[in-house]
Formats: structure tokens, C-alpha cells, sequence
């Protein structure tokens, strides 16, 4: 068996479970789980397709997790609290677990983007705040701020 | 501060410190460690360049972290018990903790080539075999495959 990944075989998750408002912008990502097709469980590897106006994820940092971005193709605007950055093919970054300056890439040019995002996997599952938004992601699902959980929702979109 | 990470800003890690001979064809590598830029902790982001005839590492395996690779540009050879495989831009490769099907990258190209390499740090530091050479990576450093560990060696190369 060749070691190369096809991605073509690599498991798929497009689209979001966030509770409506939040899914809205986030639709139309899609993700290929390249890090999952190889058998790596100690990190995420996806390949992270960003139609125009998708956006990765609402504003979060992860409170266990390390994250890094690559860019690979087209433009994105990275926000964090530095305000806006357009990131493009070669650049990235990367989010230290805790640091509650939250990210996300949003795609506002007229072209697709693709990015490969690196995470830890954290046995368990991790906590993730969003600080514009009232939701909280916890192992057992998302949450308010204040605990009360949100109706479990299918994924959509994608 | 912007979050964009400054590649001529982060630290250079170039040669290698494998003992002699299994230091001659790694000598040329370079790596821009673009996660400790960032202060990621968790797992390490490399852009590796290999110049023309220059390999990745002696083929080898870790016992505890898992490791990806995606080719950005060139061409690479991936060295596994699977045989040769050429990899091009955009191709990607996995290789989980423990799996003993050692792996390298060789460029017999006459490009650079450049790729984005993933590996979890694990606290104290891991043990990885080399199954085509006398040497084994041991927290305190290499050894021959019996234990008895081979001179400190200065980084060279690069």
C-alpha cells in the first residue's frame, strides 16, 4: 500500500454543526481530513476549502489546543485582535492553546482559498470560546455562556 | 503585533547532528521552524528545503509522535517499505507513532524542493529507530542500536 494519501479516499466534513445564527457563514466550508486518512491521532491535518465568503469558523481559541495555518492557494483575511491580515499562498500563522485572542479566516475575494490547518487532539475534546458570539464549544456539544445547551443540530451546508 | 508569522524572523534549524557517515546526505537540508515562531508547544511546523540530492532525515520511525508531510513545491522522493513514491506539490503523507515502516524524503531532482513538515513534541523527548543505519535518536542523544551512544556532535551543514 503506497504511503501517499489520496484525498479523493480521505474522510470529508463540510458545513458546521453551530447553532443558527452562527452557522451561516460557515456553510459552505469544506474540509478534507488528511491527517485522519494516514491513522494520525495525536494531531488534525485537514486541507480546508474556503468558497468566496466562507469563512473557517466564528472567532474562537481553544483553551488545550495548539492550531497553525498554512495558506496553499487563493487569499484569506485572517482576524484576530491584530485586526485584519490578508494572508496569501506561503503565509501563516499560528494560535497558542489559551491565547484568548480569538481567529478565524474569512474568504472575501471572488475566488476559492485553500488552507491546511494543523490542531492538536486533545483525548476528550477540548473547549473552544467565541468571544462574539454566545457559545461555548464543550465535549458534550455547544453551549451558551452561561451553560445552557444549544439543541444538538445535524451538520449542514457544504 | 500582527500574526502573521515572519519567516525570515523564525528560528533556522540547517545541517544535521547525525553522527558520521549517516550525516553526509542531511548536511544540505534546511528547516525554518514556522510553530516555534508562533510559540506552539504542542507539535512543530517545519518548512523544510531540500536542495538537489539532499534528504530529509536517514529513514526512520518515532515510538511516541506521530508525523505529516505536504509537499509545497519540487519534487520528493518518499523512501518507505512501500517502494519509491514521487511526490508533487499539494501531495501528503502521514506516519503514526509507532508504525516501524521507517520513512524519508530524498530529492534526486535538480530543484529545490520545499515541504511543510508536522510532528508532535513530546514532553522529554521521544525515541525514533533507523532502520538502515547503526543509530538510534534517544533523549539524551544518539547511540548505536547495542546503547552505546555516540560522541555530541556540533550542528553542521546547512
Amino acid at each position: 500500500m503506497t504511503k501517499r494519501i489520496d484525498p479523493a479516499a480521505a474522510p470529508q466534513f463540510n458545513g458546521t454543526t453551530y447553532p443558527s445564527p452562527y452557522d451561516e457563514p460557515c456553510l459552505a466550508r469544506q474540509r478534507t481530513r488528511l491527517g485522519d486518512a494516514a491513522g494520525l491521532t495525536q494531531f488534525g491535518v485537514n486541507l480546508l476549502r474556503l468558497p468566496p465568503g466562507a469563512w473557517s469558523a466564528q472567532r474562537h481559541w481553544h483553551v488545550g489546543e495548539d492550531e497553525f495555518i498554512y495558506v496553499v492557494s487563493g487569499e484569506v483575511v485572517l482576524v484576530t485582535d491584530a485586526g485584519d491580515e490578508v494572508l496569501r499562498p506561503g503565509d501563516c500563522a499560528g494560535f497558542k492553546a489559551g491565547d484568548e485572542n480569538g481567529h478565524c479566516l474569512q474568504n472575501r475575494s471572488s475566488a476559492d482559498a485553500t488552507v491546511l490547518e494543523v490542531g492538536t487532539r486533545t483525548p476528550g475534546g477540548d473547549t473552544a470560546y467565541y468571544p462574539e458570539c454566545d457559545m461555548v464549544a464543550r465535549s458534550g456539544g455547544y453551549t451558551k455562556r452561561d451553560g445552557t445547551p444549544y439543541p444538538k443540530q445535524e451538520r449542514r451546508g457544504g
